[in-house]
C-alpha cells in the first residue's frame, strides 16, 4: 500500500511550496479512496514512514490524514494506525453514484423524504398562481435576504410550529441549509470567531462544509441529553453548530437543563449558538420540543429547511438571525445564488393556504407508521440491537454489537438489495459501531418489503458474526 | 471625519487580536458607508493618522483600506488621498434598498434584462410537463452536477450558439455564476492556486466574491483588444478571469490576436481562464465571436448563465470543466444548494422544445432597437459622450467629458428619476470616468421615456459642469 500512496503522489507535479505538496498528497489520497483504489479498511503507511518515502515534513502528512479523517476518508483506530475511511462522505458517494453505478433497491439513505409522494398538484397550482400574479420585479435580482412574501410566511409559520422568535426582517432564505451554513461560517471566520463545536457524533456534512470555507471544527460529545456543555466550556469556540430538538445522527432530544446550560454558555461567552432544526416538524409521540432560538433570540441563529417537509428538489432553506450577524450574512448570500424566486413565492402561497402544514401532517402519519412498523420488526427479529433516540424524524441509529464492524455491515447492503449508511463516520474519534436508518426513502408501497430485507439482511450479518 | 471614523471604533468591543481589530474596524467601516453615516465623497484621515489615533498598527489601517478600496466602499484617488468610494459595491447596495428606499422609476442598472417579457406563458408550460412526468427521483437530492437532462440539452445549446465543447459529463449546474465562482476559487485556493487575474476596469461582483473565499485578486488592465496579456505574463497567477465576448464594462471584444495569446499564456503555464460569458447570446452587428473555451477546452472554464437569456429570478448558472477540476468542484457543489431541480428540468425542456431559442431571438431584437435608440439619442443630445464597445449585450459604459466626477453624476440621478451606475467603482486604481448603463431594465413601453430623461439629464449636467 506505501508504494500505491508513493506511486500516486509520483503522479503530480512536485510543488516548490508546502502549501501545495500538502494539497497535492490530501487530493491524490481523496481520489484514490473515491474511485476505489484504496480500497475501506486498508491501512495507511504510518506518517513518518510516508514522510520519509516522500521526501515530505511529516508535519505534512500529519495534517492530510487529520484533515481526511475529519472528512470521513479516514478513520483512525486507537492502537491499529490509520486506516481508509468506513464510508467516503455523502458528497463523495454522490458524485460515485454518477458514475453510474445503480443504485440498491430498498434504500435507507438518511434525510431523503419520500420524494413519490411531493404534493405535485398543489405545487404546480401554487406556481401557476405566482406567474399570473407576480409583478415582473420578481424575476428580477430581487432582495438578497429573498422574496418577501415568503420571509413574512416563514415568520409565522416558525413561531407557530416551532416557537421561533422571527420577524420578515430576521429571516434570510437560502437555496439550501448547506449554502447557508457555508456563509455563516465565512462571516464568522471574516470576524475572527473561526472556531465552532459540533457534535459528535454529529453530521459530517456540516463539519465538511464549515471547514470547507476556514473554520476550525471542535467535536464535542453527545450523550442522551444532547451535547455535554461540560465539555463545550472548556473550548473557546465563538459558536456551537447543534440539534437540539432531534440529535443526528443519535435522535435524542437536548434535555431542558442543557438547553439552559447551553443559552448560558451564550450568554456569558457572548457566543452564537447555530440551531439546524432539520427535521422539527416531525415528531410522534408528543408536541415537539420548541426550538432553543425561541429563548435566547439574540443569540441563536436557527436554521430550517424545505428539504424535510416538502422536498429537497426545491432548493430552499432559511435561517433566523439575530441582529448582530444579519447584516453580514445578507451581503454574503447577495450575488452567489440564492433560492429561485418564482419557488419561494410559490412556497409562500402554500403556506399561506395552509398547504404546507396539510402535507405535513399526512408525512408525520406515514413517517410515525413507518418507524412503528420498522422497530417492531427489528425487536422481533434482531433483538439484539439498541435503539437510542425519540419517536421522531425520519431516521432512527440501531446500535450494533460491539465487534460487529458497521462499516462492513453497510459494504454488504447491495448484496441483499439494501442501501445502508454506517454510523462510523459520523464520529470524529472511534465510537460504537451501528446504523443510520433513513426510513422515508423509499415509497409507501416498497416499504414493508424494505423492511423485511432490512431485518432479514441485519440477523444474518449478526448471526455470522456471533459464530 | 475622523473623530467619525475614531467613535465608529469606540462602539465596538477591543479585541485582543490583531485580526480581530482588523475585522472591527472594516466592519465598522463598511457598515457606516453602507448606512450613510460616511457620504460618498468623503475623504478619510491618513493611514498613520487614524493609526495613532485608534492606537493600533498602521499596517492594520493600510489593510483594512486596501481591502476596503478593492470592495469598492473607498477609492484611492492619486495625490489626494482615500475618499469614501463612489458607489458601494452592488450586493451592499441592494442591502440598502431592502431598506425601503424607493427605486427610482428609469433604472439603467446593468446586468438586469426586461423581466416583464419574462415568457410565463412558456415556463409553466414547461413546469407542468415536468410535474406530470418527471420520477419521484428529481424531487431528491439528485446528482450534484445538476439534472442530467439539463446538462445534456446545455452541451448541445452551447455548443451550437456559442462554439463550446461541451459533454454532459463536463456541465455542472449550480444556483448562478456568483456561486460557481466562489466554489470554484475555493477549489483553486485549496490547490494551492489561490491567486486570480481579474479584468481593470471588471465586474466588482468578480473580485468580491474571488476575495471572500480567500482568493487574491490581480487587476490586469484592459485595452480596446481586452485584457492586456503582457501585463498577465508579469504576474504569477494560476487563473485569469476573463470575459472576451463582451468586456465588462467597456464592452470591447478580445481580438484574436489577444485570445491566442491568452491561450498560450495558458498553455505555457499550466494556467485555468476562466471565461464568464455572461452575455454571449447577445450580439447584433454581426456572428457573435465563439467562446475561446472551445479552442482550449482543456485549460478554460466557461461560466454561463439563464440571468440574461431569461431571468435572475429563475435561479440558474453553469460551468463547463476540464477534466482536471471536474471532480473537486462537483463535491465543492454538494450540500451546497444548487438550482432548484424541478427549474433545471423545465430549462431542459424549453431548450429541448426550442423555447428559450425562440425567446432569445425576440430579445435580441428588442435590445438592439433599445441600443440603437440610446445611442442615436446619446450623439443627437450628448454628443460630448464616447461610447467604446461593439453593438451587442444589455449595456454601454459611456465615457464622461475630462473632469467630470461620476460618483457625482450618479448620485444626482434619482432627482430625475434616474438610477444611474458609475464606472468608479469597476476600476482597481483610478480610471477614467463613465457611465455603466444597462438598457435592459426598464419596460419595452418606458424605455423612450427612459432614454429622454436620460439624455435631458446628461446634457443638462454636462453643460454645467462646463460653466
Amino acid at each position: 500500500l506505501q508504494s500505491t500512496v508513493t506511486d500516486l503522489l509520483l503522479e503530480l507535479r512536485p510543488s516548490p511550496h508546502r502549501a501545495g505538496r500538502r494539497a497535492a498528497l490530501e487530493n491524490a489520497l481523496r481520489g484514490a479512496i473515491r474511485d476505489g483504489r484504496l480500497r475501506e479498511g486498508a491501512r495507511l503507511p504510518s506518517t513518518r514512514a510516508l514522510a520519509a518515502d516522500l521526501g515530505v515534513a511529516r508535519a505534512t502528512v500529519v495534517e492530510v490524514y487529520e484533515q481526511l479523517t475529519a472528512e470521513g476518508y479516514l478513520r483512525s483506530r486507537r492502537g491499529s494506525g490509520t486506516v481508509v475511511g468506513g464510508s467516503v462522505p455523502a458528497a463523495a458517494r454522490a458524485l460515485g453514484e454518477t458514475r453510474d453505478r445503480p443504485r440498491p433497491r430498498f434504500d435507507f439513505i438518511p434525510g431523503e423524504p419520500d420524494c413519490a409522494s411531493f404534493p405535485r398538484r398543489e405545487w404546480l397550482a401554487a406556481l401557476r398562481r405566482v406567474l399570473l400574479t407576480a409583478p415582473a420585479d420578481l424575476l428580477g435580482y430581487g432582495d438578497p435576504r429573498g422574496v418577501g412574501e415568503l420571509r413574512a410566511a416563514l415568520s409565522d409559520y416558525l413561531g407557530r410550529i416551532r416557537g421561533v422568535a422571527a420577524d420578515p426582517r430576521s429571516v434570510v432564505v437560502f437555496d439550501g441549509v448547506g449554502a447557508a451554513l457555508g456563509m455563516l461560517g465565512e462571516v464568522l471566520v471574516a470576524a475572527g470567531r473561526g472556531s465552532v463545536a459540533v457534535e459528535d457524533p454529529g453530521m459530517p456534512f456540516h463539519r465538511e462544509i464549515l471547514r470547507r470555507v476556514g473554520v476550525r471544527v471542535v467535536p464535542i460529545r453527545v450523550d442522551d441529553h444532547g451535547l455535554s456543555v461540560d465539555d463545550l466550556e472548556a473550548t473557546h469556540v465563538g459558536a456551537a453548530l447543534v440539534t437540539p430538538a432531534h440529535q443526528y445522527p443519535l435522535g435524542v432530544t437536548m434535555s431542558p437543563e442543557r438547553r439552559a446550560a447551553l443559552i448560558a454558555w451564550a450568554r456569558r461567552n457572548d457566543a452564537l449558538i447555530i440551531e439546524d432544526d432539520y427535521d422539527g416538524e416531525f415528531r410522534y409521540d408528543r408536541q415537539p420540543v420548541g426550538a432553543v432560538q425561541g429563548l435566547a433570540p439574540d443569540h441563536v441563529v436557527y436554521a430550517g429547511t424545505a428539504s424535510k417537509a416538502l422536498a429537497p428538489g426545491v432548493r430552499v432553506g432559511w435561517l433566523v438571525l439575530p441582529p448582530h450577524v444579519r447584516d453580514a450574512v445578507t451581503v454574503a448570500r447577495a450575488w452567489r445564488g440564492g433560492a429561485s424566486q418564482l419557488e419561494q413565492a410559490a412556497l409562500a402561497d402554500m403556506l399561506g393556504r395552509g398547504d404546507l402544514d396539510r402535507h405535513v401532517r399526512g408525512r408525520r402519519a406515514a413517517y410515525r407508521h413507518r418507524r412503528d412498523l420498522l422497530l417492531a420488526r427489528l425487536a422481533d427479529r434482531v433483538p439484539l440491537l439498541e435503539v437510542p433516540g425519540v419517536a421522531a424524524g425520519m431516521h432512527v441509529t440501531v446500535r450494533l454489537p460491539d465487534g460487529v464492524d458497521d462499516v462492513a455491515v453497510a459494504r454488504h447492503g447491495p448484496s441483499a438489495s439494501l442501501a445502508l449508511f454506517p454510523l462510523a463516520p459520523h464520529w470524529s474519534v472511534d465510537g460504537w459501531s451501528g446504523l443510520v436508518l433513513g426510513f422515508s426513502r423509499p415509497t409507501e408501497r416498497d416499504f414493508p418489503a424494505a423492511v423485511d430485507a432490512l431485518t432479514r439482511f441485519l440477523a444474518d450479518q449478526l448471526s455470522s458474526a456471533a459464530t
